[in-house]
């Protein structure tokens, strides 16, 4: 990497860091570009030199936060023995890492959206690119979802993996293929996370704690994926 | 009812139908009073005249819904055997009926969320009413919030009285009580259907039929239930 491409990673970074801070405190449609130049200490023009508009940074802290994800998960699932020790691993630091900071799901969201109101869908656009296409997009607003469904699927990959590791063990079913497993996982969990942020104050009132919920859940996830 | 009161009540119908109609076809957003006026051949000033603004129709839309619901309900669930048999009939029906029309749960979710941004949150607001008060709360923007959860909470009730059912015979598990257990079913159901909505294009891709998803996630949710 040269000189000025460093230059311009380090303030990619930045950027990122102050917008994911703006969109973490208020709803996307309240957040504007003018308050993240000023989160970020820059001038309104340098931010647009380096993203064309609002979404097109948005699905970079999602993209961002995926291969973050990518770095840290291949280690922490390397010591759990099996492969449905695994999955039940990765499906509780995901629970906890939404409930923590809702972000990521908020985002994903928007994505699903952009892509079912999209004339072609994203997953059609991917198939005509090589790895190496994708991973060399730039950012505009023109390839903005599909250089983040690039990374979802990187991610997404990580779940096969471990499935496909649980059915050779004999620790999950099999009358599944690994990708229809992982996107059920996919479904429920995030389903679950959404309504439980969604319905936060029936829980208080019902007096049930969010943790006895995702527990119940998580004990739930690991019958379902049994053989 | 006096006929003054009955005709009032055909208009109501005629009017909740037209707006039904309105908005299982395009986003909350795009509908507005003047269309809905237009299908109910209506005009304008007798549309106010029974509903103050789109949202509290909208309300109503959702509340005409629970109460057919509780209609049919209690019929249909008397001829299964046990309470996780009640139970799992209520659940595939909730299922069945959402993936036809996702209506109810968008208007659910709009609830929650207006829920979550009020001052008070409706429950406390709730708690201060007797059952006839809440029965005869005029139509109003400032009575929408509150008569839908009154409608809401009796629907809730056929839950809770089919999971006590099972906790007696001995078919549901007891570590939770039935308002607890309630609220992971329609945490659990809801955010599993709003999903499948939402990754429709994804389930499209990986080959992976809605029908599928939605018998492992009931199977799923019977072994949740199981002492």
């Amino acid at each position: 990497m040269s000189r000025r491409q460093q230059k311009r990673e380090r303030m990619r970074k930045i950027i990122i860091k102050a917008a994911q801070e703006a969109f973490s405190t208020q709803p996307y449609d309240n957040v504007n570009m003018d308050e993240i130049a000023d989160k970020a200490l820059l001038s309104r023009a340098t931010l647009y030199n380096y993203f064309d508009n609002k979404e097109t940074l948005y699905f970079e802290i999602g993209l961002e936060n995926y291969k973050e994800m990518q770095r840290i998960f291949p280690q922490v699932l390397e010591i759990e023995p099996t492969g449905l020790d695994k999955v039940m691993k990765l499906s509780t630091l995901v629970f906890q890492g939404i409930m923590r900071n809702s972000i990521n799901f908020d985002i994903v969201r928007h994505f699903m959206e952009a892509n079912n109101q999209a004339e072609h869908p994203i997953e059609e656009t991917y198939d005509q690119y090589t790895q190496e296409e994708l991973d060399d997009l730039p950012i505009t607003s023109d390839t903005a979802l599909l250089r983040y469904f690039n990374e979802l699927m990187k991610y997404m990959k990580i779940w096969w993996d471990i499935i496909e590791t649980g059915q050779n063990d004999g620790t999950i079913r099999s009358d599944l293929p690994p990708k229809h497993l992982a996107q059920i996982i996919q479904i429920y969990i995030t389903g679950v996370l959404d309504q439980m942020v969604l319905v936060r104050r029936a829980l208080e009132y019902l007096e049930l704690p969010q943790e006895t919920v995702m527990k119940i859940m998580l004990e739930n996830l690991r019958k379902t994926l049994e053989p």
